[in-house]
């Protein structure tokens, strides 16, 4: 096979990787906001179905010579033809090394399994979820051991999410957060708590769906180019720079929920929606690891939007969209409000500072899963023990406990502790930052741009044709050091509570 | 190839072709209902993809051995069988006529029509859509010529949405409707109107939005398979009998408006809900032809819909949403307004009586557009003019003229005709159906579901099943009379309007 040969078979690979990823996609995201219930089968079929083509795409020994070919040549090719070509490679080693009976299998499970997830949760029936979890984990646990059997399977899956990450850094990662953060964790425990009882009034869905698209709109998305649509776990997913998609979930007696939710996924948003034009279509389109993902996504969140300068912004615009419930209420309430610590049940409605907590259990959870330490039908009691040893709660049911989150339900199962790096990275980002120009005038008049056209030119427009790790460096300008984040959280949370 | 070699072909045909067939279509739905307005570019790329996937797998050799061998070998395999090899073997012929090439280009231009078509809708600007249209007129001529050169190319086109019509049957129809109708609509515009001012009051859409539900659930529509979606121009996509959906579109100033799209819309619904299981994921899957479908939402829409039992059901139910702006309303005030008669602008809020006008409109329209006879900046005088003179109405704007209507767009040319002849389907299926029942004790209950099992038994379970002319002659037991639609509505305005 010549070059020129390999380069056009490169890029037939990418128009119909890129199609088949674009109607999947779409239907999955149909599946979660607009589908009705019993749809479900049927697309788990074409979804399976779809899945095998699109393996069958990647894995043939054309594909495997063109790509062979183009790393071989590195000189003779572009930067983004080689790493298109190495990152097509990954792909084709981690995949020829599954059976495809086995990978569609795996697909149409998990289509299954989210839609029974959902129902699982609503009714609070761990044991209707329980055998499809059962298979995930070790369908995860053989897929770990075909990509690669000499390291422990759990590590080759946190590694899938997060190029580098394995149980040796995260331990003490995550001990660090344990160690450093649990006396603050008690001493604010004993404080007086803030008022946050303003934002649990009854906030009419409608209204909040208004405020939803101002939210967008101070956060600078542009609209033409992002949706928002309601599922019962939000999450963002992205087309290509055109077509983003970002969900919420409204409750309507609490309007932090979506409110955090909608600017946590607009900070996935626009990391899509600043990746370069020219890398659209493209398996280097979109975000580099889940770790650098969550670094967005928490940085306009936490970082921005539970900043006291993001609440002058926000307040108003509340005010405006909820005048009743925020009437007397001053910017300065609101960023207690929305800074109220302590040991909760929900991740997704953690504050700032207890949120690596959750991270750890489910870290726990996830090694003694993959390792082959719990049955299944132990994980809702090994849950439940981890929340009253880690953050003293008493978890009521598995509704509010082991399935309250998506993602074991979809397969993601070495994601969790994305989060918690991702939180890590955005504290580093934000140090650099300040050191070109100072983010928080802007951020009190609710001008995003500066801050975005930050993280795009430093992040989200390279899309993944770095590796995390140059990515990463790239843009803090040093190594990662998880003790600026332990410092920032001591720092922040000791002001709020006088400590 | 054997008979067991080419029914394998066979299944493996359908699982693909329904597989790619969903994902085309909820790609379509989402991109528009859901999708922000610049994801079109991506969109087109990626059907024009799957479109070309989709005519490889029908178009080639295998496919066309295994047909003819299943139609050679009629008497040793099930009449199901037989068909599905009959319809395949039909798009086969149609299919391998046009080259690929131009079958791609044509879903690419169909996909950003659409969105073309959108834009200029909403900004009244026929000039911007007039090339797509242009483009969409050549390449229809086109494909009539290679699937059968001998015919005019309107009649080839007119007998792809209702096998056997041509302009030989439908020029009659037409006459008939216009030389009938036009004294009794006349007569009716000397008579006072009755008031409809009620329904045109501020209904908010959030209100509207919850009446929708409960006008499907009087129609007993099963919403764990069917959703309700929102778009510019109302319509239903169904992927199988499970994933149903229709959509309808608000008018803050006319509750009629969506009212009656949602009921039409779930006439299009009921008929896919009740194909028979047997037939999913199969080319016999869903209705058995545009007209057959149209006489469905339309027996929905006006025939039950319309009727005064069906207006004491509604008026509860209407007091109960919108108690304010139906205070004091009689079912025979609702009756008298929702059949409130007259020429106007816009196709789908046209009533029952003159609605056969702005069809024929449309059919004249389109013997000019493909017999070649009008330029495509020449139609919207020409449409201006019609209107002039079938219904004595100015048209104001393109926007409530020619751009009206999505089919075009969609390069559904030949379709208008059958919303007429479905309607005058549906009258011979009510006086078919009071033979066997009378439905107007069940309808002013709000109970539809003798009416609905009924046409399930003699229409929606069959699907493709038996050919159009078969089914309308199951239906209503005898030969097509379109003379039975024009009595139905003499009889029916004439009463109303005291005539």
């Amino acid at each position: 096979m010549t070059l020129e040969q390999a380069l056009a078979k490169l890029n037939e690979l990418q128009t119909a990787q890129h199609a088949y990823g674009h109607a999947m996609g779409v239907l999955s995201l149909d599946g979660d906001t607009a589908a009705p219930s019993a749809s479900a089968k049927g697309r788990a079929e074409t979804m399976g179905y779809l899945s095998g083509v699109t393996y069958q795409l990647l894995v043939n020994d054309t594909v495997k010579e063109a790509l062979e070919t183009i790393i071989a040549n590195k000189n003779a090719v572009t930067p983004v033809q080689y790493r298109q070509a190495e990152l097509f490679k990954e792909d084709y080693d981690d995949s020829v090394r599954i059976p495809m009976e086995e990978y569609v299998e795996y697909s149409t499970l998990i289509t299954n399994s989210n839609a029974v997830w959902h129902e699982a949760k609503e009714k609070n029936d761990y044991a209707s979820f329980a055998p499809y979890l059962e298979k995930i984990i070790t369908f995860n646990r053989k897929f770990a051991a075909y990509k690669d059997d000499k390291r422990p399977a759990y590590d080759v899956l946190l590694d899938g999410f997060e190029k580098g990450a394995s149980t040796a850094t995260l331990d003490p990662f995550f001990a660090l957060l344990r160690t450093e953060l649990s006396p603050i964790i008690k001493a604010v425990a004993e404080k007086p708590a803030p008022d946050a009882a303003f934002l649990q009034q009854r906030f009419p869905i409608n209204d909040q769906r208004i405020f939803s698209d101002r939210l967008m709109q101070m956060m600078g998305i542009p609209r033409d180019r992002c949706g928002i649509a309601e599922t019962e776990h939000p999450f963002t997913t992205n087309f290509n720079k055109w077509d983003v998609r970002i969900t919420t979930n409204y409750s309507e007696t609490d309007v932090a929920d979506s409110m955090y939710s909608v600017i946590h996924e607009g900070g996935h948003a626009l990391y899509e929606l600043g990746t370069a034009d020219e890398i659209q279509f493209t398996n280097l389109a979109s975000g580099a690891s889940m770790g650098l993902h969550e670094s967005q996504s928490r940085f306009y969140e936490n970082i921005i939007g539970r900043s006291l300068p993001f609440c002058r912004a926000l307040l108003p615009v509340m005010q405006e969209c909820f005048p009743a419930q925020m009437k007397g209420v001053t910017a300065e309430a609101l960023y207690a409000a929305v800074n109220k610590s302590g040991p909760s049940l929900i991740r997704t409605q953690a504050d700032e500072l207890t949120y690596g907590q959750h991270i750890a259990i489910r870290y726990e959870m996830e090694k003694l899963m993959i390792g082959g330490d719990a049955k299944v039908d132990e994980l809702p009691a090994l849950w439940n023990q981890m929340y009253k040893e880690y953050l003293g709660v008493t978890v009521p049911n598995d509704r509010e406990g082991i399935l309250q989150d998506v993602h074991w339900s979809g397969g993601m199962i070495g994601y969790f502790p994305s989060y918690a790096l991702g939180s890590a990275y955005g504290v580093q980002m934000l140090a650099a930052m300040e050191k070109d120009f100072d983010p928080w005038a802007d951020v009190e008049k609710a001008d995003l741009s500066r801050v975005t056209a930050w993280l795009g030119e430093k992040i989200h427009r390279h899309g993944k044709l770095l590796t995390p790790p140059q990515l990463l460096k790239n843009a803090i300008g040093q190594d990662f050091d998880p003790t600026c984040y332990v410092s920032y959280l001591k720092r922040k949370f000791a002001a709020l509570y006088n400590l």
